[in-house]
C-alpha cells in the first residue's frame, strides 16, 4: 500500500467556493426542516458552537499565539489571525462600548455570500451566516470568555458591509441577567 | 465606507478544517432527517450534484485547461487538477475496464474525513462523503458527459483507500439500462 508523500498532501486549504456551496446546501437544508427563520437561526449557532469548540484546539496549535490580555486584543486576534486563517480575509474591528467589553468585527466582503444574492422574500429574518457566530462564541467559551456573538448588519439584509458584534460577558450571571 | 484593499482579500482558499467540521454537521442534520442510509446517501448526491453543476465554471474559469480528449483524460483531470484546487490533495487513477469508460480515483487520504474516526453502528451503509459523488457528476454533466459516479472502496468501512468510481456513460441509453 502506497504512502503519502509526505507534506505535500497536508495542505490545509481547500476551495472557498467548495466551501461556500456546500454551506449554502446546509442553510438550504435547515430551511426545509425548519418553518421559522428564528429555528435555522439558533440551529445554525448551535452547530457553529459545537464547530468553535473543535476549532480552537486547531487554531492555537497552528496561530501558535499568546494569551490574549485584554477583549480589545482577543477581538483583534478573531479578526486578523482566525479569520484570515479560516476564511482567507480580515476583519476590521471597532470597540463599541465605554466599558470595553462589546467589539464589532466588520467584514466589506462576506466570504460565506459569495453565491448568494439575496434572501427570499419568505425568509426576511434568516440569518444566513449565523454558524460563523456560533463558532465564535464556541472557540471563546474554551479558552473561558463567555461572549454573546450576533449579527448587528447584514448586506443580505441590505446593510452596507456585514458586522459580527461579540459582547464579552464578564461573569456567568451577567449573560443569565441579560437573558432574563 | 473603506473598500478592500483590492487583491488581498480576493483569496480563494479557506481552512480545511472549518470545511471538514461544517461537512460534518450537513451530514448530521442529514442523518436527523432520514432515517434511512439510503436516503442520506441519495440526499448527499443530488446536493453535490448541484454544487457540481455550479462549481464546473469556477473550475473552467480558474483552471484555463482545454477540452479533454478522452476519457482518460478527463479522469486524470478530476484526479488531478480538480481536487488539488477544491480538497488540496490529488488522487490517483486506474482504468477499471477493457472499455476504457471507467476509472477509479484513488485517495490515500479522504481531506473530508479528518475528524471522522468512524461511522456509527447504527449508520453502516452511510456514504459519508457521497457528497464529492455528486459533485463530479453534476460537473462531467455540464461538460456533456453523463456518468455513475460511486463509492468503490470506503477507509470509513475498513477499507484502505478511498474509492471513487466513475463510469462514462456512452449514450442516455446506457444509463437507463443499467439502472432498470
Amino acid at each position: 500500500m502506497s504512502r503519502q508523500p509526505g507534506r505535500k498532501q497536508e495542505n490545509h486549504k481547500i476551495s472557498r467556493e467548495l466551501f461556500v456551496l456546500t454551506y449554502g446546501a446546509l442553510v438550504a437544508q435547515l430551511c426545509k426542516d425548519y418553518e421559522k427563520d428564528e429555528d435555522v437561526n439558533i440551529c445554525l449557532d448551535r452547530m457553529g458552537y459545537n464547530i468553535g469548540i473543535r476549532l480552537i484546539d486547531d487554531f492555537l496549535a497552528r496561530s501558535a499565539v499568546k494569551k490574549c490580555r485584554s477583549y480589545s486584543e482577543t477581538a483583534d486576534m478573531i479578526a486578523q489571525v482566525a479569520f484570515k486563517m479560516y476564511l482567507g480575509v480580515t476583519a476590521s474591528v471597532r470597540c463599541s462600548s465605554a466599558a470595553g467589553n462589546e467589539f464589532s468585527l466588520i467584514l466589506d466582503k462576506n466570504p460565506l455570500m459569495d453565491f448568494v444574492e439575496e434572501l427570499p422574500a419568505e425568509r426576511a429574518s434568516l440569518c444566513y451566516c449565523n454558524l460563523l457566530c456560533g463558532v465564535i462564541r464556541g472557540a471563546l467559551e474554551m479558552v473561558h470568555l463567555a461572549a454573546e456573538v450576533t449579527f448587528l448588519q447584514d448586506r443580505l439584509k441590505g446593510d452596507a458591509v456585514t458586522e459580527i458584534g461579540i459582547m464579552f460577558l464578564r461573569k456567568a450571571e451577567d449573560r443569565k441577567h441579560k437573558r432574563n
